[in-house]
């Protein structure tokens, strides 16, 4: 698939990139990037091909992650957040389907979740709430088990996409229960109401608004069939965004670079040394952290999970984060005080590259991580209290 | 004066702070600010005593510009200005003025411009032009004599506080003889015009908008008195735009890692061993740049010009800008993806704290001069084309 | 007194330069060089002017420690310990004197080693012992009353000048009862026995040798002259090394710079971009740190052991010792591999600058440290446990 | 070949690591380890299987090189020269030997070269003169024909392996034509003399002294055949030593890494926050400069000297050389004084990772040419003056 996907990647980041201002601007949902993924097939990606998807690996999908984000980081980020819900559905082969006893309904249902997708639709992630965060112990959202379905009530936040998916991932705990944790893929439509928080230094076209569900949902929509099953899931997506969190920063970085390029011969400015310096250190750095999440992916594809893969992934995050975030930085200072109004892409894109050491796994919690690694610990049982 | 109006600035910054969220979301000018620093008699700190003023050293403003910039940095940037202009007015000595045969009526206008500061008007600084930038060897605003006084006409960009001001500091080239260059202070009212071009990625509140002139002004609006003493006023004034941005620079750092304290606080973070090393690097860097800002306005003061204070003032102005860049992106990396809101003090910090190492010289231009002298050169001789 | 000994340690300095090379190379102790410190009546330093001396400030102290060590750091390590024995005895107070029970033999005995320095003499200390580190509570050197005085019997580490010092600061453990450390002054000679450990990276001079001790001191030997000071003695200290030391490495940092210029100018490299902005960020850097050394050391004068002083204390720890390794590497990356070759200044103060972070309190603990106190919290409190 | 050839160099890293200090601190040759070298094949590594070699690749080369220097870089660094003479000399295939006329009989003293090496013979290049460099255009070693061969007059500097190789690959003049630059294989014998100078901060045991020539040697040993061709062979060889040199120094950092590791752990130091952030970034970078360096060997095999194959080639440098030095500074400060004692393998390791970023090209130069191509130009016509 590579060559087709990362080629309409390649041919949509232009695009993408002519609209970002505005949406980085108001703060709104870049629509139009969004019907652009679905023409060019994208929404499919993750998708096996005998629903009609794609197929692609993981490093297949972070190179087309990196792509995209090189028009924009924050429709980048949105699609990630579709892939890891397709990725991770396709990711529960029939074997591990049997073991963890999901019905042949909830694979049909499942089915149906991929083929749609590979038709065009597209899913959001809404999993973090206020106080919890993304920790499923802490999640106050419950559902219960009614004649029509499963209806759900709570209140999520950081769900990029809010408002414009076609449907929403979403992690609730049993109301009959309090220990049964369950995932649900609830449509959009009425029931889900979007309260527009989402105001932010960087990224801000991600429209990561508040989502409250008052919602009733098929019985089908309970993904795995069975309840309880929202840890499993979840253990096959965490890879997904730390690692393709990286993928995007890395696209950032380098179109920071080609930012300040494009602004500094424009200005006659690419023969001063202090210049050439910042952009050369910079264009190493991201080449670097280019191959590092290149190279994480490609483990995550080989050996998901293993303890060799893990510290390339966050490898992958603490690089992409600090690199993008740094590059930004420098290049925004060669290019000058001409590059800091509003509207101008390095303007933007030294908001935007701020972000990528934030989202969990943080770069230092990375660094504590990797630390413990390479002094021979686990950082499972030796790590500091993660903050996510 | 020091303690008075240090004390007046300590006031007064949480009251800037308290307003900064909103003037620098709608980009607006802080006006209550500039009545608070009305009312605290602080427009005349440089004023001399004789006059009503404060007669304050360069070392006393380089005090209280820090401290005006933890509670609002734009302001304080604003207020820079009207201190250069007052402290480059105020220091033109009865011998200078002889020296350059500075009439005595041009002395009394210098003195009716200052008492009246003293009384509460402030004046901005209108130099820069789009192509020539602050050079004033590039001017293409021109004034001529008419029977009513002198008439000048041209454009002027990154005026700070326009369309505020009760005048202008307005360099300009005599449409009868190109060489001259004189300078002008244009009362505010008809025949000015604020373009509003200033929509920056940080330092929003400053209005630093463009200026139109289409005006005459009274005789006695030439400064000096006598035709081409631009240059001499210009080189009176340098090292106070240098060193007083750093001033205000280091007030941005430190501001930063109070928000960022704060805000740790509140979440209870400050046990996190990664928080407390960002803090404490933070911190210590900081103090540093206080001090050179410190050292080199206490220098400015008894050597001014000297090629020792010159070193110290590219100290101040390269650890200032790079150190606040460089502090409040590691806070806001410890205090995480919740400060990043915008309205959020550290989400302001991060953005006004990318635009010291830019305002001319920049960071590159300061190192490359500090490299020449360290090295045993001349940086008016061997130094790189500035960017200024 | 600062005009007379700063003028000295500058006219000493190019001569210690001279032989650093040489002692560098064999470990050798830099004996000539401390036959001008007592020549120059360096080693009165601390001491009171009754007594002879000069009676220099810590703000004085730390301004003649960096220019000794832009000589040589080792030599300037080496005359720190002295100044700390005689400035920590000189701070004795009578007020403080009379609190402790301090008897007036006592006072004349300290008399007497201060008047010996003022004339010639000069101490080192023999704190440390492995295991214990600098810790007193783990010390497992004893001593004894006896008929003849005071019998000390152990083993120190780390003692710079070992073998070359008229007296040792020896802390050491009753041997009747435990919980009593107290200090003697042993003074040179039989029963001392230089076990030659240290072979270092970098401040190879020192001759930090390991000191083994089974001697037999007379009574008024005894520091304090009541036995159980030690500790009182100790919290007179501390500022001394960890301050002191961020003296010596400013001074290294300046010397690195120094070196480099005349290496880079005697080969025509430096009008390279490069090698202008890399000796132009060293020496902001190294102002900085000098700057906040002194603003360190003059609060210790004024306020010493207040929580804002100790602050300066750390700051200038941390930023002279990581601004020295910094400078050190970056310079040296500027002259390029000829100036690697041994015997050449910048190799060896490439070595030497690397020490400073490591010397208690470390980098890295200082960090915590001020991070700590940044965030509103008590680092005695809520410190990690230190390194020392 | 990899898995034989990377599984020797495997084994033997230990051996080497074990002998290290002691070359180190007598700046002696490894000869033991050039012994095991030899026994291994690995002098055959780049030598064409036709030969008698293991016919490797350059990427296959710099996984070997790496794992080599994990055991001591001064042998890799010693090896490579030799592997760079080999790999050329290979890289000469039939088609270019047409095309610069070289003769059958020079193929086949060349055969002789590498069948010799795959027999356990190895190369060093004396290539280097004072004042010259490596500039080919400013020798002043001179040949001319005798009866008996060539002569060969002239002396060279930095000349790793100097006395241990059993040939040297020499670059000289001819007397009878100053524009004629040709290089010989000069056997190890009388006519040679080495001096030795090399007494250096790091890479202590390369033995890179001075070689006088006074020599003749026979007329195959001209390579090539043909005079005048020394060009052509330099330009088979910069990448190599480009990226070559990036290799050793991936394996150089690599190796600090598990230095402080096992030094942390002894000591029961692995818990401290800020020991596990230090060795957790700097695992990270070092993993990052690992896959440049493999990435840009691959490009090196793939499309040699092409446009993109040379950025990467400069990043390789830029990035191995500057991690090296930063990871073993900061691992070092993470390990603490008692890692300083000479001895110590981190002791060893912080002074041979400065080297990295000192070989031609610097990475200061890296940085530059990156820069130009980031923006567009071309290296070769707008960088800076090259400092080799």
């Amino acid at each position: 698939m590579t060559v087709q996907a990362l080629e309409a990647a390649r041919r949509l980041a232009p695009r993408f990139a002519a609209r970002a201002a505005e949406h980085d601007r108001d703060g709104s949902f870049p629509i139009e990037d969004f019907r652009d993924l679905r023409e060019a097939g994208l929404f499919g990606l993750m998708v096996p091909r005998a629903l009609g998807g794609m197929e692609a690996s993981f490093a297949e999908y972070a190179a087309v992650a990196t792509e995209l984000a090189r028009g924009n980081g924050a429709t980048a980020l949105v699609f990630n957040m579709h892939a890891s819900v397709t990725g991770a559905l396709g990711a529960v082969t029939e074997e591990l389907a049997e073991a963890l006893g999901v019905p042949d309904e909830a694979l049909a249902a499942r089915d149906r979740l991929l083929t749609a997708a590979a038709q065009g639709s597209w899913y959001a992630v809404a999993m973090s709430e206020r106080g919890a965060g993304a920790r499923l112990s802490q999640l106050t959202t419950a559902y219960e088990a009614t004649d029509e379905g499963w209806h759900l009530k709570g209140s999520k936040t950081f769900c990029s996409g809010a408002g414009h998916a076609d449907g929403y991932l979403v992690a609730a705990r049993s109301a009959a229960d309090q220990s049964v944790v369950s995932q649900f893929l609830v449509p959009a439509g009425d029931g889900l109401t979007v309260e527009p928080t989402w105001d932010s230094l960087g990224m801000r076209a991600t429209s990561s608004h508040d989502l409250h569900l008052d919602v009733t949902v098929p019985t089908d929509r309970l993904l795995g069939g069975v309840e309880g099953l929202a840890l499993v899931v979840a253990q096959l997506m965490p890879h997904w965004l730390v690692a393709s969190y990286a993928a995007v920063y890395v696209g950032v970085a380098r179109a920071a670079i080609d930012a300040a390029a494009e602004h500094l011969n424009a200005r006659n400015l690419a023969g001063l040394p202090a210049v050439r310096a910042r952009l050369g250190r910079a264009d190493a750095a991201t080449a670097a952290a280019q191959l590092v999440v290149a190279e994480a992916a490609r483990r995550v594809d080989e050996a998901p999970g293993d303890e060799e893969t893990n510290r390339w992934v966050w490898r992958a995050k603490l690089l992409a984060g600090t690199t993008a975030a740094e590059v930004a930085a420098s290049v925004l200072e060669a290019a000058g005080t001409s590059a800091t109004r509003r509207g101008h892409p390095l303007e933007r894109l030294y908001r935007d590259a701020r972000c990528g050491s934030l989202h969990p796994a943080t770069s230092d919690v990375c660094a504590d991580w990797l630390g413990i690694a390479a002094l021979g610990g686990d950082p499972d049982r030796d790590g500091s209290a993660p903050r996510w």
